[in-house]
């Protein structure tokens, strides 16, 4: 256990006597913070590739923290996994072979792993970088990282870089659900482009991918406009769906889909389960329909080349 | 102007140097919070009814808080101004006279004239208790507090309290927005019912009313249910309608919309208007029905009693 009294972080203040995790210091959301209170902190490690801090909030559960943005908090993480998870295997006729990339916390493999029990998937396999968030998901992060989820069969998890594995595996998934940030920095946009074409690759024909846009159409609405025609340069279908949730800031979060199937409409599930209210949380197919529906003001700038 | 460096608030803090507005010590809020980075302070006071404070924000435009509580900010007022005013509006074959409780930023009736130019509405009547509230939004908010709805003979504003406002003019009103929030207290059950009953009685026949719910899916679900409950006890149709924006907590703010009328469809517009772009940021038909279509968990909680 960590002591919270002399516990420092520079994601962590004291206000009033109390400590609160803030995002007041990240660039990406400038003049605008979302604070949590903590409870205790239960895990604060750096990995080989980030800083990883894990604390028991107030109101909010269990809460992972990826250098310093919120990844998820056991209130609200089932809305992205679902939505992430069910609006491409919902779409796809028969999404036998599934490939997750990132997403350590392991809430969309074990999504996913519904598809499997109701016999639609045969297999899904996780590739994530970070061991670490893997184990300390297992521990502190147990409603996502299920333990039966390591105990399926079915279920793969392989530790490595997702670009590699891609190069590796072409013409083998039906669904990708991409559940890893967008790189930053100067090769930004010759990386972007060919992310998209090694995901295309590595789809069997028909094939779904989604991604999380990284930007959210408060923040930043040109670059998702910027990076929805970069998409639609490599695929030639690509719709944007989102959904809200109160802990990632601006409380909207986008995803990009996209296939090679001109004729496939995204925003409509093939299927829709009869049992929906105990499945899911958040989906439903009325729910994945309208995920599609943007304000005036986004479906006009998204819709402009 | 108010110097900030010596400018003292509860709600405002100073973090690394930068003066912070912040909703950390909202009862209403345990455990989390929304803040907003001050430019610079534009007016501060204690009206007769509240603590009013209004700021400009290094991202949000101006800001209006009333006793520590975000109101509105300039980047995204839209939505929930549109959202109010143009579901009713839109759902009701002839809304001549229409009635706003409260919304003293004027947002609300600046949507509501727009149908005045349509020709669909005669005329509006703003009832704000607090005048210094509409003072202030001329100055500061003058996108909202539009000038010209101040010379529009179809728009009347009054200063008057609201239940006394309602009492005095029964069977009058085709649609009635209340931009205001629920009274707290020993007396809120009785009070809410009460509220019910006094919007019925000024509605004219198969008339509408709108009222934010004050409580959000992710704060008090059980509240809510009750709210829908106490206002199904009352009028024979109500839904739940929501939106997402960034300055409210948890992102999301939801309103009950009721009539009378039980063959009406609260859900989907009567009418459309052409150029839904030049005249909506945030509305359109698509955004009326899918403001109902609401999570799984969320329509199975509400649906009970």
């Amino acid at each position: 256990m960590v002591d919270l009294h002399t516990f420092k972080h520079p994601s962590v203040a004291v206000i009033n006597g109390d400590h609160w995790f803030s995002e007041m210091n990240a660039d990406s959301f400038p003049g605008q913070a979302f604070s949590l209170k903590i409870k205790r902190i239960l895990h604060h490690a750096q990995s080989e590739f980030q800083d990883i801090l894990i604390f028991e909030s107030e109101t909010f559960g269990n809460v992972l923290v990826l250098n310093g943005i919120v990844q998820c908090t056991e209130k609200d993480e089932f809305v992205y996994q679902e939505l992430i998870s069910h609006v491409p295997l919902m779409s796809h006729p028969a999404p036998k072979n599934v490939l997750v990339i990132g997403g350590g916390d392991c809430g969309v493999v074990r999504e996913v792993a519904k598809h499997i029990k109701l016999g639609f998937v045969d297999n899904v396999t996780m590739v994530e970088i970070d061991d670490m968030v893997i184990n300390l998901s297992r521990k502190y992060l147990p409603n996502m990282a299920l333990p039966e989820l390591f105990e399926n069969e079915k279920v793969n998890f392989v530790i490595d870089d997702g670009f590699k594995f891609l190069k590796e595996n072409t013409n083998k998934y039906d669904v990708i659900i991409t559940d890893s940030s967008d790189p930053e920095g100067p090769a930004e946009e010759f990386f972007q482009t060919n992310y998209f074409r090694l995901l295309q690759s590595s789809l069997t024909p028909g094939g779904i991918v989604i991604m999380q846009s990284s930007e959210n159409i408060w923040l930043n609405l040109d670059y998702l406009k910027q990076l929805k025609n970069k998409a639609e340069t490599v695929f030639k279908n690509v719709k944007y769906t989102q959904c809200y949730m109160p802990s990632y800031t601006s409380g909207q979060l986008g995803l990009l889909v996209a296939t090679d199937d001109e004729e496939k409409d995204l925003t409509r599930p093939l299927r829709t389960a009869d049992n929906e209210r105990e499945l899911f949380r958040y989906y439903g197919a009325k729910i994945h329909e309208s995920s599609f529906v943007l304000p005036t003001w986004v479906a006009s700038e998204l819709s402009q080349k």
